[in-house]
């Protein structure tokens, strides 16, 4: 068997550049993991005639045509009418999306137009795609042997819903999906790609699961992806893989799929009844913003102090001024006073303290743009800081990102320790 | 004239998903900017076969080729050798190319490798269109007559600084540039689209300049664009279209182009010499993120308080423990205190405070999940608090990132008042 699809992305605004193709990228994940090949993607603006060529281009190529877009009310939204028009077969109005539509409407007090009645329309043969969250349907069709095409409207959220509750359920009823690809993700902090890639080098040669790295943000992920027959067969596959794995990385690796390092140091806090105050000074709020995107992080999170002047350091969180003085603002006396202050004033199991120099401006020879002190203040008298220098050359919010990151997995990391 | 480009984006890992494809978005931009037609993109794997079917369908029908991908050193990257072997044209090593890698490669101590040497061949017609980021050159060809080919390596950052410093000036002066494409963009917060639609629509109706309006995030743009042989020429067309909707749109235009809520009240609070601190509570901290974002924020925002707990909002900002048990820590009189105490606290001009809930949890019929409120403290004893209920089947981070959004707003609007 090698059939294969095609996505084809219609809209002349995506031509313009004022959006981002972002459901091309959704379709080839979804495709990557039903396991069907999809080699080709094209974008076309609202236009028949190249969508016309485009369409026959596809056609001899491809034997699963997915379209995005043109779906819509209005007179560009013209892709359902050159399909039919291409494959030569009328277009019928559906009364059982003129029903839909009514009563979507009738919900919001509306009535049905007459361009709304030109969404109803579909070739005679095709099915009805429906579409739950909006009024623009899409269709299945089969306009000749061996060639399906599937219809989506271009709005994000609704092409998803869409591909999940039916579109998904069809391809895997008709023969298209013949293994799944299911993937876990392992996620690390405070270790280089080429630092773990070297650690775990001989699990690239994998065949199936396969291991590949990805560093994004200042992470590196290690996503493990197995071909089976169903989702149980492909985790059976994962496991072993992902145990020697974790083996070999230890503490690296914080979580996987979609843990974060603000949930998973919420997970830590909540399990041992712990809570938290942060004491931010270049970082301006962005640790506890982190920390508190998590739901339910006020059973843990006790609040901070945004501590970016002196004054407000010596005032809210007891640093020294002599201290701040001789060391500045900058140094680790002054990260571990913020940091025990903060516990203090707060009564939290821990502080955790950040100050450093964000830029472009105010870095020095001895203390350059990109120097952050990260300091904590815990259970039994704990008090540590640390020092790093992130690469300042990468901007203002990349040196505030790492901070608050690196923040947030030395708190994490101290937690074996805490147990002892 | 009707030459039109045609992006061609090379690379398997965009047909898997594992990466959004901005270039092609990117060079859409560029291409409306510069008024260069473009009907077309592909994306095609990393596969030589079906690269050289992309590239004559493209041939035929597109003029100028753009192809982003595919130029590294690894077996993988083959958009050179396949173009060089469709137009039957011999690659040579050219010793530049060679050159400029050793350079870049001695600035961090490595060496020249075979695989690095892959990157110096070029087809022997085309012209080197140089990197200055990286160790991967694109071509500017003309293996044709009428047949223009231009190649960049994937990464963005690369790709952008080729584009803007060496491929712009060669289609201006190659005659692919008739005319400029500028625009304008007026941002505004604190308005609908319909409703800023509606005040101004007459205008999208104009065709040089053209008015559009898009919405996102919150926040409602007009972007005001105009053709025209030169910037100046289109500056002068957008002048007075930008002065009238100005008057017709008043205070809900926040600020132009570059401009975020921001940086606009940072200069606010720059030209007054006014100073703020902020008091947080279910924002937990990205208030005081988003005014630290601007570079040398430090001369007007002297720190705040990060009160998630009622007890923090009672030890370190004052807040009355009766009002708090009367009317709860989502209230107006909580909000103005809360305002209150942290620009005593801190001694700054301004205190501007939020309290809401953020949910999904911890909402009740009263004061359901997206009710915020809003309290500013200012000179001359100004106090005021607003309330707001975001919509909350959009999320946790839609009501945080509204609330911040429309406090800097609501702090930026009271200053023609304060000049009063």
């Amino acid at each position: 068997m090698d059939r294969s699809a095609e996505v084809i992305c219609v809209g002349t605004e995506l031509l313009l550049g004022d959006i981002l193709n972002s459901n091309a990228q959704y379709l080839a994940q979804q495709l990557a993991t039903l396991g069907i090949p999809h080699y080709y993607q094209t974008v076309v603006g609202d236009n028949p005639q190249r969508l016309k060529e485009a369409i026959a281009i596809a056609s001899e190529r491809s034997q699963l045509l997915i379209f995005t877009g043109g779906l819509g009310p209005t007179p560009d939204d013209l892709t359902t009418e050159t399909l039919a028009d291409f494959f030569g077969e009328p277009l019928v109005e559906r009364p059982e999306i003129i029903a839909d539509i009514t009563e979507k409407f009738a919900h919001r007090g509306w009535n049905v137009t007459p361009s709304n009645r030109k969404q109803a329309l579909a070739p005679v043969s095709s099915q009805i795609l429906s579409n739950p969250l909006g009024s623009a349907p899409g269709i299945i069709w089969q306009p000749q042997p061996d060639l399906t095409i599937l219809t989506f409207p271009g709005v994000p959220r609704e092409m998803h819903a869409m591909w999940e509750q039916v579109a998904t359920p069809y391809l895997q009823a008709s023969g298209w999906v013949q293994q799944t690809i299911y993937s876990r993700t392992l996620r690390h902090w405070g270790v280089s790609e080429s630092a773990l890639a070297d650690r775990v080098q001989e699990f690239f040669d994998l065949k199936n699961p396969t291991v590949a790295p990805y560093a994004s943000k200042g992470e590196v992920r290690l996503r493990i992806s197995a071909k089976a027959p169903s989702e149980a067969e492909a985790l059976a596959l994962i496991a072993p893989v992902e145990q020697q794995l974790r083996q070999r990385i230890s503490d690296d690796c914080f979580g996987t799929d979609d843990d974060t390092l603000s949930s998973v140091v919420g997970q830590l806090l909540r399990q041992h009844q712990h809570t938290i105050a942060v004491a931010e000074s270049c970082t301006g709020g962005g640790l506890g913003q982190a920390l508190t995107a998590i739901p339910g992080s006020s059973s843990y999170f006790g609040g901070g102090v945004i501590a970016y002047s002196n004054a407000v350091k010596e005032t809210l969180l007891n640093v020294s001024a002599p201290d701040l003085a001789e060391h500045g603002a900058v140094s680790h006396p002054v990260a571990q006073q913020m940091a025990l202050g903060v516990r203090d004033r707060l009564g939290t199991t821990w502080g955790i303290s950040i100050t450093g120099i964000a830029g472009p401006e105010g870095g020095t020879e001895t203390k350059p743009v990109g120097l952050v002190y990260i300091g904590l203040a815990g259970p039994h008298g704990y008090i540590a800081s640390q020092d790093y220098r992130f690469a300042a050359y990468r901007g203002r919010e990349w040196v505030r990102w790492l901070s608050i990151c690196t923040a947030l997995d030395q708190l994490r990391r101290q937690y074996p320790n805490v147990l002892r």
